[in-house]
């Protein structure tokens, strides 16, 4: 009886640790939603369907529930340009929360600075890397 | 020599715990595979192409062993309607057992309504938010 | 007093258990990028593309730091043929560590046999259960 209570003890406080150490995991599967969406095309009707797709998202699951991120690399970094013919459409989606992130791997081998840019995207390294790691950080992704 | 044994009763108590609490994590990586096929471009080529993946994927696995789901949004949507060029093979595959989506926000999008699809696929409200909750539910996604 | 000490020493084993048993989940968190590349188009651009992002991606955060594979199926099997126009690039790829695989499903599909593909690449059996498979062991994917 005595060894029971023990036992019921050790269990308790083993229930308590676990508790205590599952919560992250738990919490992080109760998180807001996460997407990557990749532009790597130089066709206006895939940027336009690309931004589509994030304000679908934002509309359906609520902008203050979900991350975009879209990341622009190789031909699909003419999206991200100042000329762009939906530069409008990009700010807008800067404007309600999306992240836009031009890669400057590319833009080295576009010999593209910020000048050329949009003025409110922002920058990565590497487009590819950042879209990798975003889903081994438990990001979805899309390629529009 | 007391202690040791209390302390054995605590380590196995423990063992115990751990063991029921983390079979459901087991058992979900004992899961079935669940992938999601992506068909957002207006190219019967493309459409074939996703059914014949789907196909390959059920012929090399085992039809009982994976849940597939093929979700059409954007210009894509085309495939799934009743005048499509692959209305017969979607027919097979729905018969096959792969889930087959259609898009209504691109059906509001686009003024078609039920009786202009393929009689036999189903419905969500949003295909990017579906295409990203399975991803977040362990599902892989493929994008043909 | 007695009783703290006895569940002390519960807690403790608890945490020394917990701490074997959740080390792999640590060390898999730990491990290094693993990306599959989807090649499933018969596009000079888009081969050179996903050649450029796996240079890209072994540049950036080191050769031995991610596990880069890239899957061929569908009309992008032509990439991997022997007389391909970016041979040079795949055997380049291949001696800097990426894994390159042909789909053998889509080569009996084209009556391909060995012969007439790249003498450096491997062999699947099927390229997209391949992608899903390695999707589900933690690989991002890319579709450039």
């Amino acid at each position: 009886m005595k060894y029971m209570k023990r036992m019921l003890g050790a269990l308790l406080g083993g229930a308590i640790m676990l508790g205590a150490l599952a919560l992250p995991a738990v919490s992080l599967a109760a998180d807001k939603s996460k997407v990557v969406i990749q532009v790597s095309v130089n066709d206006p009707a895939t940027w336009n369907l690309a931004l589509n797709n994030a304000k679908n998202i934002q509309k359906d699951v609520g902008k203050d529930n979900v991350d975009i991120e879209i990341v622009s690399f190789g031909p699909g970094i003419a999206m991200l340009k100042a000329e762009s013919e939906v530069a409008n459409r990009v700010n807008e989606a800067v404007d309600s929360g999306v992240q836009v992130l031009a890669c400057q791997n590319t833009m080295r081998g576009q010999n593209l600075n910020k000048e050329d840019m949009n003025g409110k995207v922002g920058y990565v390294p590497s487009g590819v890397v950042e879209i990798m790691r975003r889903q081994q950080q438990g990001y979805a992704y899309l390629r529009p």
